[in-house]
């Protein structure tokens, strides 16, 4: 195989094929990046145990400057094969294969010879059927990643909860993650033909590096779903991620109905004063604020008798219903509060023992946040 | 004690009191932060084992606003002091100890209270003498210790490597260091009196912490040298290093005085190429480049049997002298050239095993890198 090409803009598409490689790999040759260059253009993939990206660089690609000159394939140590790219002098990048799998690699008067190996040892991607038509803007899609993420499990010790459950059903996508201390939870309508039925769960992980593909231009994208794999569709490039095999927890009913004490604050406002009360409890052995709602005021506090003590008065817009004392890990209550952005978020407490849920006030029951209290003495 | 400040002023003489604090400290009160409030303004203190940062906050400082309403010492635990006092609410902080050392800290509506000590139990600065009068501005000293700390030891086995040598004699200094693969000299005629006699060893570490501290308005920096200690004022801060000891071995003869084949070369140019080259030697087991000067062309090459090979021919202003090929750790190249800025350079070599020289082109012999080759097959 024999092409140059416009280095820039190769770059971007090499970072796209970059996030699914990994150093660490069981595969030997997964830590390749395999290069397949055929009349119409230049394939490139990355693949790791969870997920597998494919992008495609035509030759109608202006700013790529595809040049062919042979067509053939190649996988290349991508790591190095990425700080060589980024590194060479000129403009242009011309890469040349030979049949020992050679490539040389030359830019301005820098040669580079690497040794590659031969790509029929690479696995191939899954194959998925597509019948279904599942689109999603962009943008609408890394709000549902985003939101719901940072409520999944880190922990491998129920496997499960580490994903994102996605349930596609009567026109509707319901997306949940717990870690069975906090759940986060996002519905959304789906536009177009609505005939997706489907019950999945996707590694939070994928969905990440998902999230970070997705630019600022919302371009739609395509959604296939097979067995065991979920194919996402932007532009020239294709996400493939495995799914979890196993029954995600029923969570409908954890979220409690009723309130008797609201609280209504600003996040940004209520986010800061829970990183201030945080930096005392992360000192301590607890690592637990308290809450307390009391004669129409809010005061957030924490106590660690070795440490030291921090009590402020909050600011908020609205406070209704019974007094409560309600104590929770502050960083549950910061990773939910950014999620919400700027906006004015709605506290809804029943006991000082139950789940309490943070929805946007402006709300329509799309978006919710549940966290559960911590017991103190 | 009790004074209140203005938080974004107090927060700069902070962080450069933080400088000197680790968290990892053999004097359990070290890991504190050490304030002393006079009728004058409040006086900061830092110290580990090497370096003591001590910062005055004066009255007369209109920034800081300095509201002085009860004298008095505590020491407080300095990282956590320091994360309440950024992310505390209001632009304004009043800090109150009480007689068992309990430091109230408020500011808007958050209250913190933390534990401190007795300051009675924290280390004295050491006394220094001073009847000499050695000032430097501030640029002139960043550079001399940027231009050398590059060269010194970042092992134990020989301590007194670690360090910088700085010799002051009749009007000069010349400040060495050398891990002895590689060495950084510099020569300095100092301006007004001049009867300075010293020959001091710092360590490195001490003074990349007081180049950090040096801002970009130059003020004059003065010096004062001890038995065992080394004082630089800032302004308001006293900066305090420890002073190796040993005698530092003789460099002066190690710098050749002849050449046989000269290379002069653009650094940032240079320094792009050495970076390519060893993106390869780094993959290799042996971490080494070839230069190869030949037939009026100059070319850099590396080489590595499993992982493949690079070559590039060099572009530079002039080459002069005999033929030669030499093989060294880019990574010494690198930390050279990049202390030459801009500028353009001249390598001076006379044999491949005979230590090479770097020297800025329109040279006057005021700072030379110098370089032991590596014997390849």
């Amino acid at each position: 195989m024999k092409f140059s090409v416009h280095r820039a803009a190769f770059i971007q598409y090499l970072n796209d094929v970059q996030r699914a490689i990994s150093a660490k790999t069981a595969l030997e040759i997964l830590s390749g990046i395999k290069l397949d260059l055929s009349e119409d253009g230049l394939t490139m993939t990355g693949s790791n145990s969870d997920i597998s990206i494919e992008t495609v660089i035509s030759i109608a690609d202006e700013q790529a400057a595809l040049n062919i000159e042979r067509t053939g394939s190649v996988v290349l140590p991508a790591r190095f094969f990425n700080e060589i790219v980024k590194k060479l002098p000129a403009e242009t990048m011309t890469l040349e294969v030979n049949e020992r799998f050679q490539a040389a690699i030359t830019s301005g008067s820098a040669d580079f010879t690497i040794n590659g190996v031969d790509p029929e040892a690479y696995p191939h991607l899954p194959e998925i059927d597509s019948r279904e038509q599942l689109t999603l803007s962009g943008d609408i899609l890394k709000q549902v990643i985003n939101q719901t993420v940072i409520a999944a499990s880190k922990q491998e010790t129920r496997p499960i909860l580490t994903g994102i459950h996605l349930a596609f059903k009567e026109g509707e996508l319901l997306a949940v993650a717990t870690d069975s201390h906090r759940l986060s939870q996002r519905k959304l309508q789906l536009t177009g033909k609505n005939e997706a039925d489907h019950d999945i769960i996707v590694p939070a992980q994928s969905m990440n590096e998902l999230a970070k593909m997705i630019g600022e231009e919302s371009e739609d994208i395509e959604i296939q779903i097979a067995e065991n794999q979920i194919l996402f569709i932007l532009g020239n490039t294709s996400f493939y991620s495995r799914l979890l095999e196993g029954n995600y927890p029923d969570t409908t009913r954890l979220i409690p109905q009723t309130a008797t004490t609201t609280l209504e604050v600003n996040a940004p406002e209520f986010l800061r004063a829970i990183e201030r009360a945080s930096l005392l409890s992360h000192e301590g052995r607890n690592n637990v604020v308290k809450l307390t709602l009391a004669n129409g005021q809010a005061t957030l506090s924490s106590n660690s008798p070795e440490i030291g003590n921090v009590e402020e008065e909050l600011t908020f817009t609205e406070l209704k219903g019974d007094d409560l004392e309600i104590s929770f890990n502050p960083d549950y209550m910061k990773d939910a509060l950014r999620s919400f952005g700027q906006s004015e978020v709605l506290l809804s407490f029943t006991l000082p023992l139950r789940p309490f849920t943070l929805v946007p006030s402006e709300a329509n029951g799309d978006f919710v946040q549940l966290i559960t209290p911590v017991r103190t003495i």
